[in-house]
């Protein structure tokens, strides 16, 4: 694992207690000790997982406990404005984009089958969410936000393009990637519908499996809206795909 | 490791023989026999190292070993038209950015030190050209370029910066990422100088360590005429920002 730097230290809800007390005895709490360096009334940028940011004095230092005073006195942050469907990619890449997911901004993550998608993908413990959501928490403390990125698995891409989407995502425009394509990420979103508020214009990017979409699922897809874009010719593998396309989208929404 | 995809064969000239033959046994080898199921008569694509792509005809095939007829027949692809000045991150991340740079495209990756780049990360041995250059050229192999990325590595941050970059580098424009600018990548580089041929427009682009550049360095910077580039106010790990800011700018060059 690559060490993440925290940029934001987050808390579960249950772990307050009704005075807005928190006492940390994990990694948070080494962080603070040892990066930190925390005394007491030193402050800490802090958030409330899926709610507000705002800040934590310290009121007690041990070597290996933390404990602090919360206030929550910003903003919830609103949920990035990209949703991703992406084709289950192997363990290790999987693995390794969770916390980049988070970091990067993702409402929603389907992950789902496609043809070229290895069956025993599905197998993987990366897909349990005992696994997963500490890597997406780690994501966010790294990039500084709350919002965690809803997370769904699908075994059956024909059902959920044909029946899920919908409920899954309100994203008004839908991109699919797929190489060759004519269009560039930002040549599309900048041509999308003109009438739609800029916060109400979120994007739903689908991202095929290592060797592509087949043509019977990239027909499903453009027949619920997808429009096809590219990037350049060169072929990435997938994380760096995902990480350049998410890259791609936020920048032409911003 | 991720296992990468191989979209093209790359040789090095002096694997060839005068016939233009080669007989490979290692991983490109065993790439064709298992994944692309060669036989005899069937071609594969196929790169000189820093020359042209071209075909390869397989004129034997056996468990361990292929042999193919090389033609190159077609154009060096051009270097890539982004130089990058990256502060060492560290060991592990590099490992893993080799590849990605290579994929995504670089000119020439100048590995420099800064104040908040610890001083043993230039102990690794991921900075080795016989553990870097695999790492590259499977990078080159997924993305199907031949051009590999030129390496240096400067311990003097000051020195490269003030006596080194017009020789490591002819890119005209100069970007550093830094956090809190107001400038965009796409809203910088689509202001530079018009009077530049769209060939002759290559950027070299500045990455910081983790914590960013300090305020000398990036003044040292700015006297060179690097103009400050920013990405939304999300924070990114290393290599995550890598692989964006360098997507950002192959695609404002595109």
């Amino acid at each position: 694992m690559v060490h993440t730097p925290v940029n934001i230290i987050l808390l579960e809800p249950e772990e307050l207690s009704p005075s807005g007390e928190v006492r940390l005895r994990d990694d948070r709490a080494r962080h603070m000790v040892r990066v930190l360096e925390v005394e007491p009334s030193h402050t800490v940028r802090i958030g409330l997982v899926d709610g507000p940011p705002g800040l934590g004095t310290v009121i007690a230092v041990s070597p290996d406990a933390v404990t602090l005073l919360c206030v929550f006195d910003a903003e919830t942050p609103e949920r990035p404005r990209v949703d991703l469907l992406l084709a289950l990619p192997r363990p290790k890449v999987i693995r390794r984009l969770w916390a980049q997911l988070a970091a990067l901004g993702v409402g929603r993550v389907m992950l789902t089958n496609a043809e070229r998608v290895e069956r025993n993908y599905f197998d993987t413990h990366f897909l349990s969410p005992a696994i997963y959501r500490p890597l997406l928490i780690e994501g966010l403390q790294q990039a500084r936000d709350t919002r965690v990125p809803l997370v769904s698995i699908h075994r059956q891409f024909r059902g959920l393009v044909e029946d899920g989407l919908e409920r899954m995502s309100d994203a008004a425009t839908r991109v699919v990637a797929h190489p060759g394509s004519e269009a560039s990420v930002s040549g599309r979103l900048k041509s999308a519908p003109t009438g739609t508020a800029p916060t109400a214009n979120r994007v739903l990017l689908a991202i095929g499996p290592e060797g592509g979409w087949n043509e019977f699922e990239l027909g499903l897809l453009e027949a619920r809206g997808f429009q096809r874009v590219a990037m350049g010719r060169r072929i990435l593998r997938s994380d760096t795909a995902c990480v350049a396309l998410l890259t791609l989208v936020h920048d032409a929404l911003a």
